[in-house]
């Protein structure tokens, strides 16, 4: 158990510590070498999206630093310890993993690793005694989630999935005026998400994956419509259609669209496709809209907002850290503080189990009602 | 029977016309005082969109006159009857009605009436031997759609519904653009029509509109998803919520969106709506977008495409008529040439028959199955 975490936590909240700052609390093991304490991250799978969007921002972070490296491959440990400056006892094999409990460098645990292993990764980084950030989708099933949350909660640590557009500039203020009435009542919200899957990779292996362009990008159009609503849906009704002689698609599904009904009225439909390019969402009220596009690439995204019969592009000043930056130094501080992350395993797990109620409507032909 | 219109379509007939210029015969009638012979219009129907939209824009037409006004309100005929110069043997009570049958004046008659009376007043045209372009929605059943095809072919007459977004510059391009390829292979169509209904009005009568949003504004987004897929959907499910406490509400729906699967795989995801302003669609494939904002207004389409990763307005040189003379010539040029209207009375059916498995799915909340 990582001990120096745990008395952390239990500091800051015997001093009742609110804000972050004060809660940066100086460590014997730092004090000499860091003006402010980080947290170590421990990255589990070196795909692309660790290794080109990740890793290489972990040095921009406030309150965390790279401090592990979780391969199953000896070249990419070797490398990527190399270029970040792990030590070799940092390194490890998937069959060395649950050895990081023994290390008092890794406080944090982000899995990226394929769909069907989250669940099990991070139940063991939390059995560890670690703090699991998991990229989404959180796991392949809502059953998966609960077992997830369940370890979390039993080693009294933080689980957070990587829902990286909740810290990105153009979506926090998109909620922010959609919730400032600036469209009026949210009426309608597209969100359309979709990318052309290049063939032979885990993602369109359903054993793998758990599912097609739905679990990969169609969740960014589902989160998304929950995000902007503030509340969840009631009613669920999607259509798919899979070309199932184009070989990307012998075990997943290539579009699958949805339409969820809100308890407010609010009708969303939501696009998830692996044979097109979308990225964008529009919130429409009585009083006009607020749309991004692209709305949640990983740069560059652009809002427009009609109101008074007018459309204009809106800019949207940067935020101090990025959507990595800022994801990542979240976690470190609820891990820190003991603050309850803005998107809890219960996120992901409200997420999945749309995600299942999306597939059991498309292969039932009716709409799905939800508790 | 207007015996002129027949002998002049089977003339045309007889000499194997193909082109319309050529189609156009002089008359004994008309040859003093007109180069070109123009066939005359009764509107039935003295409405805002009657007289602000189309008869202001008659004058324009290079095959078409007003000839004669039919309206039960006799301040309206004894005013616009005046302002275009309509002698009173040419106005006509709605209890007159039948008597155009005796008035060789009358070539076409346009139905311009609240919903409910659109297959009446059809019919009754045809049987007086009058060639018919009716408003849409067609009628409010596909029965009656029917019926009314049924009159006009019994009747040897035309039979045309007002879907001038068939004759506008920005969406005729737009189908060329798609059919091009120029998006490649279309896979989704957003289709997005709306506005704010405002209170005490025959629309929000469902006896007299047969429907809500979707008779009245929804018909857009169903008709241009069909237009712009270029094929008939296979399955529709739709999702319905209304406010029944907003007394606009108490017989109609609000808001009712939909999914169209088509044959090929393309998915339309359709948006019907009185509580919102929606003016849009697009056509997305594999290589681009083609997409109108606002779609299907009365002037003012824009038209935005994106190839190659580059998003850019494309500028759409205006067509000699606008839409709603085109429309009103087309019909003419067809009553003279006998050739069928570019949207006979089969693609409102066609409109009617979706419109009722939409209403249907929204009810039974499961996906209907089309023929």
């Amino acid at each position: 158990m990582d001990k120096q975490a745990f008395s952390r936590r239990d500091m800051v909240q015997l001093l009742g510590v609110g804000s972050i700052a004060s809660a940066v609390l100086p460590t014997a093991a730092c004090a000499a070498d860091q003006p402010k304490r980080k947290l170590g991250y421990a990255i589990v799978g070196l795909g692309s999206y660790a290794t080109r969007q990740i890793m290489p921002r972990i040095k921009e972070c406030e309150f965390a630093r790279l401090t592990a490296l979780v391969s199953g491959t000896p070249e990419k440990l070797e490398r990527y310890g190399s270029e970040y400056n792990i030590p070799r006892t940092h390194r490890y094999s998937y069959a060395e993993y649950d050895r990081i409990r023994d290390n008092p460098d890794i406080d944090l645990v982000y899995v990226i690793l394929p769909n069907s292993m989250h669940a099990e990764y991070s139940i063991r980084a939390s059995q560890a005694g670690k703090h699991v950030l998991c990229e989404k989708p959180m796991a392949v099933s809502a059953a998966e989630c609960e077992a997830m949350i369940a370890a979390a909660r039993k080693a009294n640590r933080k689980l957070m999935i990587g829902y990286r557009s909740r810290f990105e500039a153009h979506n926090r203020h998109a909620i922010e005026l959609v919730r400032s009435g600036f469209a009026g009542t949210p009426a309608l919200i597209t969100a359309e998400h979709g990318f052309n899957a290049q063939p032979n990779q885990w993602r369109l292996d359903k054993p793998m994956s758990g599912g097609g362009s739905l679990m990969d990008i169609g969740i960014y159009s589902l989160n998304a419509a929950r995000y902007l609503a503030g509340e969840e849906p009631a009613e669920i009704s999607a259509m798919e259609y899979t070309d199932r002689s184009d070989p990307r698609f012998r075990t997943v599904e290539d579009r699958i669209d949805w339409q969820m009904r809100f308890p407010s009225g609010l009708i969303a439909n939501c696009v998830s496709r692996y044979t097109s390019n979308h990225n964008a969402y529009r919130v429409t009220g009585d009083k006009g809209w607020v749309g991004l596009e692209p709305a949640t690439s990983y740069a560059g995204q652009q809002m427009w907002v009609r109101a008074n019969g007018k459309t204009e592009q809106r800019f949207v000043p940067a935020l101090p850290k990025n959507q990595f930056v800022g994801q990542l130094d979240h976690f470190a501080e609820c891990a820190m503080s003991g603050r309850e992350p803005l998107v809890p395993g219960e996120e992901g797990l409200r997420d999945l189990r749309l995600i299942e109620a999306i597939y059991r409507s498309a292969r039932e032909h009716r709409a799905v009602k939800l508790a």
